[in-house]
């Protein structure tokens, strides 16, 4: 019987275990894709108790909570910091097998050397020992950052947004990059209310008026050239259900001239369709013509509980995967991006696993045989209910039976939190014991190249994919 | 090589071993819904010989065999007991992996003390033994029951049933508590040919006339006071394809008098979905009142062979998967009911594994924070064609992965035979081997917590969830 | 650790290493289904080196270059055979757990006693010792097929195709059995530009003047009866989406005479629908009375790039899974075929892992108690993408869960090269390890039962199941 999380944590074989103390934990991360507050990298914002890092803002810990049938009050509510960690101590024993566990353990070893165990038992000595730790050392986020080996990070962030923050922190000299991405959804969803007040922001961020298709096309050009201006190099859209609809530029700007005059409302499920298309062909010429990788977040239902939306508001730990797979409208979006020559490199992040065979071989059918060693199309990293030892192994032996594992770009944390690095360890040594067993088991041939493809997937891979310059 | 269906069969490791024999294998069972007949219960049926008790009435074994191409003569034709029983074991050997062949030998050896493998060569002696065991004991009904550790058991029952067999059987002073469960399907499929007769049937059974939606309510009424004075505690839907439709009570009420007039003939898919919706308003209301537990079973195809319905009728192994998740319309249903204060504690049993991941999520989107200690809304037991190994694992690592395992609920019968508790005997070995596998591998640290988690999934969650009084 | 690809490949437990090679290992290929030239087997076709052999005509290489970036001139363009051969060589590491990379080398050793490891390195080693041997013994298309043990082999053919090619091989004493199947996607697909063209070709083939539904159909019975004097078993339907529609023999007959006069314009999916639907009926009454066994494949979006798709055409590795599961049509369709008595043996093939479990119940729903010892209907080996170990092994088990295993027909190529047959040792070598498991994990009782398992699943199934006469 193996120690509980010891040093060789899922690593089952003596391959796995020397693909990833020898090579995989050696290399830095790059974060491709997170939602880390950049103000808050700024400021090096600091935290004084564990259920600050932990439970202010974590949504997967809120649902986790909720499935136990905790009292809300604990949760989103207004029960004392030591209270919420109490009950999130509880019931930890129930969570067998929830990625939460392993990541909650992994943090608190990482971050702070306890090796204590979750439950009501260490409840306090846990609450003291990181209360001293957080008091002693005054662990800003950058620290988090820095302790955890990432050489680059990439935001999420708004296309009205000045950037200043971003602009801060590369002139504070900060050891690790912090890039902008530039996620423009606001500008897609015009069938939602607060359309014009969005409008108005992005005009005034922009200085260029926007009336029209054309005119915010203008507007974006001008947020795109600040973003690349400071070095962005991705962009990332959140498609939820996507349609496609036949490109129609007219009925476009007329839909959009509608938004504007009824602040989103009468947008149609056709206007939003022709709108989304057309404005994916504007921003994948943008995207090829600035080297821009396109990621595409799609599939998710957002919000269906309206009860505790109206309490709670958006990313609460409330969403659900949408079963309505849209294989038919991405593979059209994806031949009108390519025939219009606007197909940036993309990655495709569906929300269903039940769909990772069929986007595994739409990826396949848009690379370009273009020379460049990396897959035009590519599908990401086991994304958001997906990101366990489940999923991320189901996904990467998809992307190995129906395209290149050899390519596969591997972890990014899409996280707001600023503990959440353990979860590249995580990956990785997942990762090593899927390819140390085919070593063991006589599948593949070859520890060198086992150790390269190792090397690729942890880091090398993102930093060609992307072009980043670390 | 380990033997055939030894004591640890199933069981991998050390730590699945203790934890099945230890705890698991000690507890009673709760079945919390079986489709045994409570008449047979009541009068204590008997069974004369093996044929009767396996190949009378089970459509998995019918379905199995038709798959080897046996002719139907032996399956629901006029041949001899002897000679169905000796086709079945004919045939079995070709059934390795599926259910059906680890359930019969499990029937065999804990009902009749009786090791042999079943295959043409042993079929003689097997009838032999078993008929000879069947006459001498006199085994009936109750003793499968009762022999088998049964403590409780919910049978499923139609509102118009008077329920005289479960007034017998509590009057009988059986050891096991037998409760009805509510099953009001005929109520919501007004679009079937025999609507009338059946709520001429309701009519009489509870003294209300009815004539509308509000006269229909009335006697549902009447019905459900008869259900929960003899200790009903659930009720259970088959939902098969569920669209939601926007609530419209006058429409509602309006197809249920077309429906009346013309004996279902008329009725749309939209008057279907609006008069089923409207429906479960009033059965959830009901449910949240009586504190009944809501079970919906969805996605079944039934009877897509309409040459074999006209000869056999329902439920002779020939329904298949619906392909087509209704992920989006339950999700509608589920906030219609939240924010109508109709949603019950519920179980939601999707037929197509592929769906697992997103009924995993959608139940985390309405679990309220109530601080019960369970979960809302929670995916139930592999139910049906995932009743196997694979789709016992694989809805078991969902619910690890997406909720909380510590709150599932575990194992039901779902069954019409007496002889199927060993299923249960089947599920407990393969979720102690699961949660053993984690305590063995050093992902999960402590096995007291790996006990209790077993404990509560083979019997206090069951007991808790629904509030039985066992 | 085990030897890379030795000769225990795959089988891991001792009862899997003595049912592959004891039983397995020692039976003939009956290849039921590929895509082989009847031509170049006719005229014996001899290849000089490994590229001509391995990249003029695989799409499986093409897609997996492209998905690791190569430049397409050295995947279909104008390369030389070396430099093509060497970029190959080059990505192969990056392409482990591709069964691309199993394949190529098991090809390598099994027709080249080569067992280098196919990569940069050994790029030229490889290519000079192929290049020898193929120059040296001039193996032609013939001596691939009977080296791999190939007693009976069946290629896809096309209603108007003559078959001159097939007699010739036939006269020509060829120890292989090599039949036609029949084909007959272009009178299914009257929406396709180029109809008018095919339907002139077929009827100047047959020597009926075709002008309508009656014309075509007395075609058709003259080209089936050439098949079936040639001795064809089987006829095969690419059916990509596949929609019911209520029978409708005039306006099936109305949107044929429009295709005619339109060369496919104009042809709405209603029109689609019914005309397809009208010739499967028309076909399955010819399969029954001919005893040929239907083979449906679907669930396949073709050419979804139309760049590519104008540059390359069809089969070139641009394909995708359609993720629109068509389980109630295809249950509508076996209705329909079964109460016309135009529903014959029936394998289905989804393309969809996701859609396994509704295939495997939609099968057992149309399985007819017919006393013949084999399925109706029944679900077909892992197809195309899902030709890889997971997908196998998934599929095996969706067949063991749901229906027989011992039914199950096994392994067929589908393939378009004539060093494909490593593939049936691949499928059995995985077939005999999860039997072996089984076995060792004390889920099955009898080594024997398994080994008559073992060779039902590789040969005598197949030959039962089409009547073939080897």
């Amino acid at each position: 019987m193996k120690n509980f999380m010891d040093k060789d944590f899922l690593l089952e074989t003596p391959s796995a275990v020397k693909l990833y103390h020898d090579y995989a934990a050696k290399l830095p991360i790059i974060d491709y894709h997170c939602h880390l507050s950049p103000r808050e990298i700024a400021e090096n914002k600091t935290f004084s108790n564990i259920t600050e890092l932990w439970l202010y803002g974590d949504h997967y810990k809120w649902r986790a909570m909720r499935s136990c049938g905790v009292d809300e009050k604990y949760i989103t509510g207004k029960s004392s910091d030591f209270e919420k960690f109490s009950e999130f101590c509880r019931i930890m024993p129930l969570l067998a097998g929830n990625p939460v566990y392993h990541w909650s353990h992994l943090e608190l070893r990482r971050y702070f050397d306890c090796e204590l165990t979750i439950n009501s038992k260490n409840c306090e000595a846990i609450w003291n020992l990181t209360s001293e730790k957080l008091a002693k050392e005054k662990l800003g986020a950058r620290d988090y950052i820095t302790n955890s080996g990432v050489t680059l990070l990439c935001t999420t962030d708004d296309p009205a947004d000045n950037l200043r923050y971003h602009k801060m922190i590369a002139e504070s000299g900060f050891s690790t990059k912090v890039l902008p991405a530039f996620r423009p959804d606001k500008t897609m969803n015009i069938d939602k209310k607060g359309v014009c007040a969005y409008i108005a922001t992005l005009s005034e961020s922009t200085g260029v008026e926007i009336t029209d298709y054309d005119s915010l096309c203008a507007a974006l050009e001008v947020s795109l050239d600040r973003f690349e201006a400071l070095g962005c190099k991705t962009a990332d859209h959140g498609l939820d259900a996507f349609a496609f609809a036949n490109p129609d530029p007219y009925h476009a700007n007329e839909a959009f001239k509608k938004a504007l005059a009824n602040d989103g409302e009468g947008i149609t499920a056709q206007d939003l369709a022709i709108w989304r298309t057309q404005m994916l062909r504007f921003f994948g010429k943008q995207y090829v013509k600035r080297g821009f990788v396109m990621q595409l977040h799609y599939g998710v239902f957002r919000n269906p509980n309206k009860t505790m939306f109206d309490i709670l508001g958006p990313d609460t730990g409330y969403d659900t995967i949408q079963a309505n797979n849209c294989i038919t409208d991405l593979a059209c979006l994806l031949n009108y991006l390519n025939v219009s020559d606007a197909l940036p490199r993309t990655i495709l992040y569906p929300i269903n696993p039940a769909d990772n065979a069929a986007i595994g071989t739409l990826c396949g059918s848009f690379c370009r045989g273009d020379g460049s060693g990396m897959p035009t199309v590519v599908q990401g990293s086991a994304w958001w209910f997906n990101d366990n030892i489940d999923g991320m192994e189901t996904q990467m032996r998809s992307t190995a039976n129906l395209a290149s594992l050899g390519c596969f770009l591997g972890m990014l944390t899409d996280s707001r939190s600023f503990m959440s690095y353990p979860r590249h360890e995580y990956f990785r040594r997942i990762m090593c014991n899927l390819i140390g067993s085919w070593l063991e088991r006589g599948m593949y041939p070859d520890f060198d190249y086992a150790a390269e493809l190792v090397c690729r997937i942890s880091y090398e891979n993102t930093k060609n994919y992307f072009g980043f310059d670390v």
